[in-house]
């Protein structure tokens, strides 16, 4: 009999998404969890009690002392860089949670260095694993809506307190930023943004976004923290018929010329979907669906987001 | 016993809309219809006989022979000036239908001539009437969805065939354009818009377009004349709710952090309303609730989507 | 060039519903609308007026003065029997509103009187003729939903005061008896019902049966005049489907393993698709979609509900 | 500093549902998980690992080795009187799944003994602990719907193939026969059904029922392991409005005449709250929401349906 091989991960961050990644993890059959890593030693000794794993609070030590493949850094958005560098350096292939970095410039400092060694990296766009986003870019590449014209992303929450060191734009926003590259399949050349601050002291708490593909199609993002009824939809509207997914129930209702249809699935948790791809791709050498260079791509969009509200102008994107 | 003031009024354009006006306006008991004119002799005559008015095929011989105080004007796009002027010189009360004329200038002429006849002026922004529209008002006003943020217009059916002298822009965007004025009670001072042609010949057949409000407000608008199934509704994102309603079935639903709330009114016809309103308000001098300049500004924004979408930068405007 | 025959018609009754009758016949090519007649002198002249056609007051005058095929009978419930035996008589085509008679009695004999004659008699059971019950008995038809298991009709309303003679088994819940034979293609065995009054003198204002048919099938029909939210909703349950139709909206919903469908349609007018097929049919002596007998045995299962509840008892069916 | 009390308890049976009851109960922070009996021993030494509990094949055993307060039995029904009994005379408090025993003489018995010995007996009722239950519940009893006139519960799946010892009444339908007491706080007075076999080889695989309540109020009911699409609804309609659940979502829709509400609440694990209101009953004296008297009348209540469906007789009952 063969041995399956599994892949030797560790968890960096076990905060709120932290701990779902190690739950998961932990019910992969091709991954082995070996460790966690958080500043917070209670915070670490817990979980890693709960799930028979080591503890650290220092990643260094980590690496130093245990033996491993990959790790996933769920760390907040100021730290992913020096995580994610060290983790690099360290010779580990990197899940590193959205938004990848603070800046671009980390971004495709990351990048480079995982591509001159060879490393898997990989940035928790979680909603391309989301069976719903799975169907509707099916639904469109098979010719269901006719041709794509526009798109409507909407994604409005009350502030969640956790999240205390970046805003909207580049915590939320930025999943239906990379949607719109995915669905469209082109890169956005220009875009249009405002945002502003209702409520939070040092970041904008709401964005309403327009991005222009060089095909015509446009999209439109909205996102919030400030709506306390919290929404999570996706609208592809096409020549033939309009598409729309609710991310959270994971609905999807295709309305034609003489019908509705929805069809009917399975619910299926969308970080467990991401994770075994990202473990399976690293066991198997193959191909990731979110790249390190998605990641940077995103970013830069979310940067001329917040560059366009500034100034209230246009900016040209050359992706 | 007093006999009850009427207003006398006549129609010009008896094509589809035009004979819906004819309709309402024989059921309404404040207005007394007396004559059609229409272009084509045939149509002019059966919907005469219809209804026991007197028809005609130059609306300067009905100026010339009969004595009344207002028309509707019903003709295309680009008659809508010419006919509107030679009724305001006539010294007659207008309703034009949207888009009001072609170009700005001939609007901003019948405003100005309007105003110094001292005559009625209004333009056929009928979703104003529509009841869906006037309670979201109401419940905007009441403070029901917090602190408006953003609003979304979606617009879209097949081609209307019958239209063929404006694109679907100032054909179709131009309810929403009004809307979010009086919606948001502002003037937005920036537009961003991405327009094309898939199917028609001559004008733009889809547009999504982004309006700035001073206040920090955006608008996204998306109309087009391809997909097939109808829709048209409008979503008002606001910091405690969010309140959609669809203008054909006037439902209104208010979703806030712990219900749903769909009330439940009486379907009533938005052209009704809006006749009544106009008639009522020549009867009794009073104010209309669609101005000349209303009618004026919402071309000026139609245009310089047009110009946005066609040079492909942010125009700037100072309504 | 040959002219369409049209069959000459008359209304009897011009209250609410012949009203509608009286505007439906007005509006088909193939009926031509000779008189109406309603005891109601002021009522009769008014009608006849706007529609042009000759007032009565009194049917026996009617039959004496006037040359027509066919009447349309829409008076209270308790005359409809008097109306339809003196219509007959006369050599008219008939077509009864529901409930065809006060009882089962004089049903029969207005059937007998037809059927001696030769004359068509069918009873106004509009819901057949509802697109959505077309569709609905079309999918069953083809097998869309499996087996049928069991059907549940509802139909709730707040009193309408203008029916004063008769309770809502006979008046409302009659629809759904009618619909159980025709979508199920069984007359029923047995019933047992539940009914009483909250809030009406003289009548029962609510009523919940079930009827058993001998395949083994069964229907629960819910009738009531006290819910102020009107709901007319019927669904059929199948061994692989569940079907739903609301008889207002039009809206029909198929809901299987794998996806929810909801075909999109016209809404089409139930009253003018039904005196169409009435006139139709009298005019090219073809068989009626709902023929006298459906009335006698809709007639006998009400009456059976009523004694059901009555006594509290389960009452077989011989029909 | 006092140490909270906690309730030893066991559960007997493993299969689908006893693992719910572990999971569950070893989450309780008033429950203390000390053992698992299950007839299968791998079953029972796999689950036991999992959870650090102690496994047994005999719940003879069980008894004679383990100190405990109560007992969770989920075997197959026609085990449940020997278990329930073995666990009483043990002098375990005793939580019963449904439907309590095979025959109402065995239920009557364990009441009975339970009764005598003065420990606690409770039927695994699970809906009354559905928030969407309480949230109907509580709406009923606070007037939302006026006087309660009827309801209809439709509880169709395909058929669970784990189940081969019991039909769909007593099995699926008798959650509904529970509630209906529950929600009119009434006993039928006279039960009417319809039962048949499409599939199953040895039990009814479908059911129609009505009940009579001496109110005046009756209640459908509508089980099938037939249909493929799961649907567990529950619609209450009064004198003044409609109140509908989704049993699944948790969904709860209020349709007056003027609105319809859906209040937004968290979901919550029906099988959690109900667990937990055992343990705090047994721990604190109190009285049970569900007795052992309601699972002798619901069993007696679904023998009177399927002694109706056999007989074709409406069957009186004496609860």
């Amino acid at each position: 009999m063969v041995k399956m091989k599994k892949l030797r991960i560790a968890v960096i961050g076990a905060g709120f998404w932290g701990k779902n990644h190690i739950r998961v993890l932990s019910e992969l059959q091709q991954a082995e969890l070996v460790a966690v890593c958080d500043v917070n030693e209670q915070r670490a000794t817990a979980i890693a009690e709960k799930y028979g794993i080591k503890p650290y609070t220092s990643s260094r030590e980590l690496y130093k002392k245990e033996s491993f493949d990959a790790v996933s850094i769920c760390v907040w958005s100021t730290e992913l860089f020096k995580e994610s560098m060290e983790a690099l350096n360290a010779g580990k292939h990197v899940f590193v949670e959205k938004p990848m970095a603070s800046r671009v410039e980390e971004a495709e400092k990351m990048l480079e260095t995982a591509e001159s060694a060879g490393l898997h990296l990989t940035v928790g766009f979680i909603e391309r694993f989301n069976p719903a986003v799975v169907r509707l870019k099916k639904a469109i590449d098979e010719g269901e809506i006719g041709q794509p014209v526009s798109a409507t992303g909407k994604r409005v929450s009350k502030w969640p307190e956790r999240i205390g060191d970046v805003g909207v734009v580049k915590d939320t926003a930025i999943h239906d930023i990379d949607l719109m590259r995915y669905i469209f399949e082109e890169d956005p050349v220009s875009v249009y943004a405002r945002a502003g601050s209702l409520r939070h002291r040092r970041f904008e708490d709401y964005a309403q976004v327009m991005l222009a593909f060089p095909s015509g199609k446009s999209a439109f993002l909205e996102a919030n923290w400030l709506t306390p009824y919290k929404v999570r939809r996706l609208t592809v509207t096409g020549s033939e018929a309009i598409i729309t997914i609710d991310y959270i129930t994971q609905k999807i209702t295709i309305e034609t010329s003489n019908k509705t249809l929805i069809p009917r699935y399975e619910w299926k948790e969308p970080l467990k979907l991401e994770l075994q791809h990202f473990v399976e791709s690293v066991l198997n050498k193959n191909n990731l669906i979110v790249t390190g260079l998605d990641g940077v791509k995103a970013l830069k969009i979310a940067e001329a987001i917040l560059e366009s509200a500034e100034k209230n102008r246009l900016i040209e994107l050359s992706l």
